[in-house]
């Protein structure tokens, strides 16, 4: 239904939580390398359990291989310190949603490039971190799939 | 701004996840006995790390002394089955939001109590289980933001 995508995350038990939400809304999952850690990290498998052999996920070996790939496509980044909020976004269906690493986020330089492209989840602001990488995919996507009337 | 409520949960991991997630959306975390870890479990305070400290957090010995304390609240419980979705909430501040345990659920004597009170996250249900327990708090919590207009 939405593309979820991951720019080098960092931690396994990330993916495979991402993973578990990506099959229950029919999401597929692109992660861009570079990454450490292979796909049968046990962290990875431990989150993502039976659903692993359900999931859609694509592999691309690096960003620039990503942007051709989605070069007609819509694309967002979910990124902090935007003054719009990922609600404003109007998705549709087949749209990627992109997310950077678990800390560093996405590099500035592709958020230079993508001006127009990138909506935050408000927070508090109380502390000086973000929300974990996978509640982040889930509220956005969630958000997404409410817009579109879920799965009817 | 909101209440997060977790009857027994079982996965500390979880709970530190969730603390995080509280900390950042000014909500309070209520945790409901038993549960068999303790508040300095490992798991839970990696998790959680940067944020245990700034955890509005209240424990509840049992659930009927929980559900003494919100005799005058709305109490929202977010369970699978029901075909009212967590969308249909009219969420107001201060709104009581009830998850059950990891694999069990809530209990279903509380929820025949209850019937009126439980909405679901919508799923494709190709497989028999649930979201991650955090990532479903996140998503719940995220629309009742978003219906209040989130920190403004």
């Amino acid at each position: 239904m939405f593309n979820i995508v991951l720019i080098s995350p960092q931690h396994p038990g990330n993916v495979g939580n991402i993973s578990r939400t990506c099959v229950q809304t029919d999401s597929t999952l692109h992660l861009i390398r570079p990454f450490k850690f292979d796909l049968s990290n046990k962290s990875l498998r431990k989150a993502g359990i039976d659903y692993w052999d359900d999931l859609k996920l694509v592999i691309h070996n690096s960003v620039d291989d990503f942007f051709e790939y989605v070069k007609d496509k819509n694309i967002y980044f979910i990124e902090t310190g935007s003054n719009r909020t990922y609600c404003d976004i109007c998705f549709k269906v087949d749209d990627y949603l992109i997310f950077g690493r678990e800390k560093e986020g996405i590099d500035q330089k592709l958020l230079d490039e993508h001006k127009d492209k990138i909506f935050s989840i408000p927070m508090t602001n109380k502390i000086d971190r973000s929300l974990n990488l996978a509640n982040s995919v889930a509220i956005v996507l969630y958000e997404g799939l409410r817009q579109n009337n879920f799965f009817k």
